[in-house]
């Protein structure tokens, strides 16, 4: 029996990624492309409108746990979680966490067209999205969608993912989401390569990974599905040198994770410590971190047409920032190692600063923060407003910014949690699950897109 | 301020890592060691007995859940686990399960000795091991260890992995170990080579990785705790090719990770259905799996010279073992994707055959079970004997084994949960955490050093 066998590693995708990143479309310019977005728009109907939890349809608060599920068991549920960390400001807390055991689908279909590769984007619409509509990769989908719970419209190119016959596979690997406000969810994070003609639909269109780039220095166009997928892109990035080794950075994210106790246990929903919920509203009365709220939503475009939902709402846009600096000549990120409560693995890499600063108005500030929000227009490399998952959060933005410092500001000696790592080691870790949390994730698409780049003057 | 940049990659450790794997010691010859490992045996008393639960010293069952636990609150916990499959002939069990949330250090020291690498290993007495004394890594130490819970002496040579500047990291990594009797615990695995004179202790030899294996091919010499630390050293096989691209192997851990639904709750150890416990052990009356034990323990190397612990021991010894198969040229592994309850994140790979087949004696066996107990000696590459961790476990042997196959025994086209990666490639998984099973990291730890020789004729 003759087999062929296939190199273990592909040798040209870099190249392939690189000139996909510097290149205008095929398919559509860039210039024309807020048109077609606007246009899509038209194409469909959207209302989102808040709901007291009573008119929830399918929905309900469980009477012994108080916890909110769905009917069908499916789709997700929010429950109780009891946090205990060793250090920090917020040493123990309670509160509310979706919990979704489900491993999804964000899924990227790649096509050369011209010589260059192209990635098929949605217009999608999510309803907790600013603007509802923005850019979705080509499949995004929970097991609930997929497997039709929901009784709704296939999932287009689905089969790009279900099918290894149907392209050829970059990656694909599992990325945690929001780990202050999911319970250890995970979706797999896949390009494919499209083999075959791939058939158009009305609702998508190619871009190259410049384009894309463009689109991410504009607010809330890319959705975080897609920004995810492009931060796993290989770009194989290989700084001639770094302050650590490879093998020191990953040391140093195993000690970070052995040292660090987090404590988590499932709780009920009802009766958690300084939470209230009413008609309308799950929160806090000091009006810290989120609240749980209820939307009834209508929709042209996805498989199910009318449907309500909960969804969590941040009580204020948040900041998620790298500190950039260039050490003999190499770029690098001051990378934090965040314990987030929904992690499965204790710790992952965040940006160098990641809150909500209204939180902290009372307590000591993270480390950092006041040099992120100070920063003059001449150290801000990028910067941007996206939204977070608009599947389960309403209007969950969060300010992105590579911001350039010195040593007074972010010094070599670092204080703990902190490491400074280049762009090429964060983006070989996305290659892999649990190392680089999805905040850092945007703006390692920010740099692999071209969206934020690292040498320009700012 | 100038700072020096260091290379991200160390490009010739893997020339290092194999010229050690071909030599023989400057610290001793191979052919010595027996008699040096009779001399520590010699030098020490150690003295093992079972004893009821009630003579445990320490330790004891929790009224109301039945936990068994010390009264420290460290070290480790027998608690329950309630476990759902959704496939295979045990769909739904509850079992006892060793609990042992705090991190350890599983850590060796290398030096070249003229210009060859030695590995710092320990003669070191653990309870469950056969033959008490076997060769551990140079640290092998839980966080109640080294910060010295038990008051006792030291943990020799901990500073080399605690103290960045007494070594330079070579790896660092996170792994698992028995998911079937651990509840996620998980260990740092640790090579750092020393920068300066190594003091040397009386329990303490240099061994080559050449010498390493060649002990490795004798029965319960080199226990879990090395192995499983070989088993990451970066060996830079990069084979001409592989049947699946590692992309295409990731994409298939991906997917056996997101297909397999497994519910773990732990439970209270008291009540447990299909468990009984008396005066001496808690087991099953059919006999299958394992009981818990307890001993006492007095020992003259160790830090504390007498204690009482409990043990797991399991019911017969078990079979652990890869079908290997040389395809266009190559060398490729039978890997299984194994859902163990104690892993952390689903699946992990393991061995093409991993139970103890007294356990599986009247339901449907394991996929290839046969091909492996049926191979004649023609077909055996690799076969011996080892203990798993000595300090948990009692007399826990697995016969680990390679055994060629060809396509009527092992074919192409496999069932589920199955794959061919080549040996490159499953030690390149090893270099992070959550992938490669203990069991399967034995086996790698043979191939490391050369204890298996995949093109030697059987």
């Amino acid at each position: 029996m003759s087999v062929a066998l296939r190199p273990r590693a592909d040798d040209v995708l870099a190249g392939r990624l690189a000139r996909s990143a510097a290149a205008d479309g095929s398919w559509i310019s860039t210039a024309d492309f807020p048109a077609w977005l606007e246009e899509r728009r038209r194409a469909h109907h959207f209302k989102v409108e808040r709901i007291p939890f009573a008119e929830l349809d399918g929905w309900s608060f469980a009477e012994d746990t108080g916890n909110l599920a769905h009917r069908t068991g499916r789709f997700f549920s929010v429950e109780g979680l009891s946090v205990t960390v060793g250090e920090g400001p917020f040493r123990h807390w309670e509160q509310p966490i979706i919990r979704q055991p489900e491993v999804g689908i964000l899924g990227l279909v790649a096509k050369e067209f011209d010589g260059v590769l192209h990635f098929l984007m949605q217009a999608k619409m999510e309803p907790g999205n600013r603007n509802l509509l923005q850019l979705s990769p080509t499949v995004q989908a929970t097991r609930s969608n997929y497997t039709k719970v929901h009784k709704g419209a296939d999932v287009k190119y689905l089969e790009y993912f279900t099918d290894p016959e149907r392209g050829r596979v970059v990656f694909d690997v599992l990325q945690s989401e929001h780990g202050s406000w999911f319970y250890r969810k995970a979706n797999r994070n896949v390009l494919v390569e499209a083999l075959d003609q791939v058939p158009q639909d009305d609702d998508f269109c190619w871009l190259t990974l410049g384009q894309i780039g463009e689109l991410l220095r504009l607010d809330n166009v890319v959705n975080m599905d897609s920004r995810t997928v492009i931060a796993c892109f290989p770009m194989g990035r290989s700084e001639q040198g770094a302050l650590l080794p490879d093998a020191a950075v990953q040391s140093w994210v195993t000690l970070e994770r052995s040292r660090h106790d987090v404590v988590v246990d499932r709780v009920p929903l009802a009766g958690l410590k300084d939470w209230e919920r009413d008609e309308n509203s799950l929160g806090r009365p000091d009006g810290r971190f989120f609240e749980l709220v209820a939307v009834s939503v209508e929709a042209g475009s996805r498989e199910v047409a009318r449907w309500s939902q909960p969804l969590l709402e941040p009580t204020g846009p948040a900041v998620a920032a790298f500190l950039v600096r260039r050490i003999a000549g190499v770029h690098h990120l001051l990378v934090s190692a965040r314990a987030e409560a929904g992690f499965l693995d204790t710790i992952e890499l965040g940006p160098t600063v990641q809150c909500d600063p209204g939180n902290w108005r009372d307590v000591q500030a993270p480390p950092f923060l006041d040099t992120v929000l100070q920063a003059g227009p001449e150290r801000v490399v990028y910067e941007a407003l996206h939204s977070e998952e608009g599947g389960r959060f309403l209007h969950a933005e969060i300010r992105y910014l590579f911001v350039r410092a010195d040593e007074t500001q972010a010094p070599l000696d670092l204080p703990p949690g902190f490491q400074w790592v280049t762009p090429g080691q964060l983006n070989d870790l996305a290659g892999h699950a649990h190392y680089v949390n999805v905040q850092a994730r945007t703006l390692l698409a920010c740099l692999n897109s071209g969206a934020a780049r690292l040498d320009d003057p700012a």
